[in-house]
């Protein structure tokens, strides 16, 4: 314990250091999904990995068909082995007049109540975060002259376009990454004040449905009344996807799906996220899903059917009386727990087959397929982080669901078969992705605290 | 009846003048809907306005906003005074390449079964039909020195766009259009052997339907599951607007809907439309109206409700896990007997209304709130026509609806209170808006003598 105290002091000493390596590394416009700074992602890369070597990594830029991933290994250590993921590229910076600052100028700001941020472009995302674990690491390495484990760093240049080329590099280097456990920093915490590791990631069906009625669009005068219409064929079928409690009523659609430990639920619970809180300030404040279930369990934990999109018939201006031949919707699930994609796929697209008229056709295209992602509740590494996070935070770590997916870490359990753990320090109000983005020096500092706290419990 | 055989004698001995004449009103290009035909618009208008002068009517081109009307007037005789509508302009040619001799250059064409056909744009609608109509006027003029009732013409140049300027027409010139029994002939036979008597005109109603939910789209993976999704509404409101029988759901929808009187049902299961004969040509077979209805009540005769259009979204190529902010539908409702269109909008705006969470906001649109048009069955013009037409024809003539509607038939309801029989000798092959439309020789000669019979019924 006391090592850790002496780490923790150096990072205490060491933070207005730590925030000007950030800044070096925040003043690389990485903007990836634009060509143009094809040159910045390579420099951002290659600051990433002299930065790693500095303090005893092993490290590389490694070529992709796209921007190049940082590779960096330290097995001076022993005991369980990480695998710590984060990205050097950042969002593009448009509209770029709405920025007080220019966003790849970074500067301190302090708040009218009195909370200092760091403001530019990847400040938290993820270049901010990423830096915790690495200033954690800086700071064992000069206390304790190594770092407390076998640490390798997967540092990617692809995440804001859709990591493309990563699933391919995860693949083909599977034997050097597949290691004990992953540790990701590109998360939230709930609030200021209460840390959070997220524990669940949803799973993701994605669907497209054509309903082909006649080989023709008909004028409704003339055949209105007997014809089949498409559009009345999928709000017929796809308005049946609900019951009255808000339950999907597609078979079989929650097998594999269990309630929450009561613990964890306990600890929802007392989040207290109202709907007024959370659907407030989109205009809304009645929650649509399962009436029985909270609001962050509705957002979180538990699975959906949601129409992303209709489109048929005539939709301009006015009025055209027409019975078109064909219509077509998006038709997407987030799945949570065991739910198995293929099996719920095939259940849709039985539930609308079998709601057809006999002369009507469907087609059907997927697009997503990804089942949930589930970190065990008794997980050790899991009671290990979020009894440490308690100790620096001074707040009880919630186990978070969220409800979207991270398609890396999908790929780490499914390609890799290891677990990711969560843990991450942006908070509502960083602004990513829009201008003015921030990261607060405080997150920033406790974040380092935390993951030197965590490296330190996982290495006991 | 002597004077009655002795026109139709001369109806036979003229018909190649007949087929002239129409010859002459077809090589006019009267396009109504492109301004570059303006000139052959006014033109067709004076050439129909001259040959109406040439049989005894007082007639004028009439001007209005767009096209003009012709108006011809006799009152030599006495008896029921009609007003016969007709048009005499024509849709588009295109696309020309189709046409297989020049649109306005008419010519007869003898089919492989021995049919002779007037081929040329107009041949059919409304020119042909129109003259049928002229043709019979002038065989009595011709035969008897007058007319045999009190006739007024109203001839027309903006249906094929519209009738955009006719119903002011109407309206300004009620006191000279109002009479006892508008005649029109615009409509179809029900196939070459059997007449028909157009005896309803479905009303319609068309809403323009928006759902509004959160105040901007929304990522599925953070909101989904707590959120309202518009198209989820859409789908479960629209999609409870029928049950499983077919009938339409909305409270009230079927007030003012009568069963048709036994023998008129009787002859319309007799005409044997089954579904396959309907349906077939478009690629369907199973009727999706009421389950307890004929096909050919369930397109003429029933009330139907159908959307017509819905747009929300994305709706693009591959997927985008999006909750739309709003969404947006059209929704009609074809109208039949005494169902009041107003009642029946603010019972579906009610339906809609009631189905919606306390979040979420619906905007209505109107666009069309017109009721339906149904001569009784017992109209004493009604039943004078069918008889003879039975006799020019060999087989009864039947008593049909028309699923679509015809504005100006509703305007001389509901504006100059006056009912219309509709006779017309259409025929399902005639290529009407389309190329190489067509008028069979037989229709145009036996039309003329169907109206002359007509015109000797109405005046005995």
């Amino acid at each position: 314990m006391k090592a850790l105290e002496a780490v923790l002091d150096r990072v205490d000493q060491d933070i207005d250091q730590s925030v000007a390596r950030l800044f070096a590394l925040l003043r690389i416009a990485s903007i990836s999904t634009d060509p143009a700074y094809k040159d910045q992602c390579r420099a951002a890369a290659e600051h990433v990995a002299a930065d790693l070597k500095s303090i005893g990594f092993e490290a590389s830029v490694r070529p992709t068909a796209g921007h190049p991933v940082v590779v960096g290994k330290s097995n001076s250590a022993t005991g369980p082995r990480v695998l710590f993921y984060g990205h050097y590229d950042v969002q593009p910076v448009d509209p770029l007049n709405l920025w007080k600052t220019p966003p790849f100028e970074p500067r301190i700001e302090t708040l009218p109540d009195g909370r200092k941020i760091i403001v530019a472009r990847g400040a938290c995302d993820d270049k901010g975060q990423a830096m915790t674990f690495i200033e954690a690491c800086r700071a064992f390495k000069v206390v304790t002259g190594r770092l407390p484990l076998p640490i390798t760093m997967l540092i990617e240049g692809e995440e804001e376009c859709g990591s493309k080329n990563l699933f391919g590099f995860v693949r083909d280097n599977a034997a050097e990454l597949k290691l004990d456990l992953a540790l990701v920093c590109d998360t939230a915490m709930w609030d200021q004040k209460t840390p959070a590791v997220t524990t669940s990631l949803r799973g993701l069906i994605y669907e497209d449905v054509k309903i082909i009625c006649a080989d023709r669009d008909l004028h409704s005068g003339v055949f209105g009344g007997a014809a089949q219409n498409p559009l009345r064929l999928l709000a017929e079928i796809l308005g049946a996807m609900w019951d009255d409690k808000g339950r999907v009523t597609i078979p079989g659609f929650y097998d594999g799906v269990k309630d929450l430990p009561s613990d964890i639920k306990a600890d929802l619970k007392a989040l207290d996220l109202t709907a007024e809180k959370f659907l407030g300030p989109i205009g809304l404040k009645n929650p649509a899903g399962e009436k029985d279930r909270l609001v962050i369990e509705q957002v979180t934990t538990r699975p959906t059917a949601e129409i992303n999109g209709i489109i048929g018939g005539y939709t301009g201006e006015g009025a055209k009386t027409v019975i078109p031949g064909e219509a077509s919707a998006k038709v997407s699930f987030r799945l949570v727990g065991e739910q198995d994609p293929e099996k719920i796929r095939d259940a849709f697209r039985d539930f609308v087959r079998a709601r057809l008229p006999g002369d009507c056709k469907v087609e059907f295209g997927n697009f997503a397929l990804a089942p949930a992602i589930q970190l065990s509740f008794d997980n050790p590494a899991l009671t290990k982080a979020r009894g440490v996070l308690a100790e620096e935070w001074g707040h009880k770590a919630v186990a978070v669901g969220a409800g979207g997916s991270i398609p890396i870490v999908a790929d780490f359990k499914n390609v890799l078969g290891m677990d990711s753990l969560l843990v991450g320090f942006a908070l509502d109000d960083d602004r990513v992705h829009s201008p003015n983005e921030k990261f607060d020096l405080k997150c920033f500092h406790k974040g380092i605290r935390s993951w030197a706290r965590i490296l330190h419990a996982l290495a006991s």
